[in-house]
């Protein structure tokens, strides 16, 4: 269950198991080095994109965790959040935009709260890298995004 | 509502009012320097801590996100979080411990998951500050914490 959260974010291999997953009844630890760096894939991403996952739904908290690091010019592919998403910028230099808005520059200290159900993308700037937290929620397990078509060039550049 | 949610943690006024208070059906941005650093008080902490808001509950998302500053010595009072919480260490060095079990040291990068009903406290080392950010949960508007006693320097310090 938890792994289909960050498969549909990742789509690959590589998390080592922890107990967060087990639903412990406890207080848990993950400790840095036992989260390994996964690559993102080209379903989902345009350009080279790196995903560290910070923590999965777990007990009642449907939300999860994952830091992102595009490349110069790396990007999601548009998608939706059936529940909302925030990203907060923690270096780089970013840029998201809302489908049929202008857009935006994004600095490390900002936050972008995108409510559900609005289509959107984000990554980094043309000539820089940005690297966000996002923090994804879910009603059902594992829902947190359903992706879509790429950012083209000509959207990206805009 | 959410301005309460604040209060709980940590019930100091200069929060900047902004579009994520709106529960806004599109995509917003909270830029950096709109949210001020709160001081925080000696009701849920001992010693000197620093809040920075992150982002409040907002449209169909419960979690809302905080970074806090601990200068060293400093921490939470004993508390319980009725979802739940998550713990992101970002600098420095930390302890935490949930009631009954050995205080623990957290670093940079670790992830400390708190499950709902879990008696709790989280502050840096003695000798050296801790910043974290923490994801917390609720069900209703604004109950993401109990506050309870202070932490004793004979437990901080076991």
């Amino acid at each position: 269950m938890i792994l289909s959260t960050f498969a549909i974010l990742g789509g690959a291999s590589g998390f080592h198991a922890s107990a967060a997953e087990s639903n412990a009844t406890e207080q848990t630890i993950i400790r840095n080095e036992e989260q390994v760096s996964i690559q993102g894939t080209d379903k989902i991403f345009t350009g080279n994109a790196r995903i560290d996952r910070i923590y999965p739904a777990n007990n009642k908290m449907r939300s999860n965790g994952t830091s992102i690091t595009f490349e110069p010019g790396a990007r999601t592919h548009w998608h939706v959040h059936p529940v909302g998403q925030v990203l907060i910028v923690t270096s780089g230099l970013g840029r998201t935009q809302e489908w049929g808005k202008p857009v935006q520059e994004i600095h490390p200290g900002d936050v972008v709260i995108c409510p559900a159900g609005i289509k959107h993308w984000h990554g980094a700037a043309a000539n820089k890298s940005m690297t966000h937290i996002e923090i994804n929620e879910a009603e059902e397990p594992g829902k947190v995004v359903e992706w879509m078509e790429p950012v083209s060039d000509e959207q990206y550049e805009k």
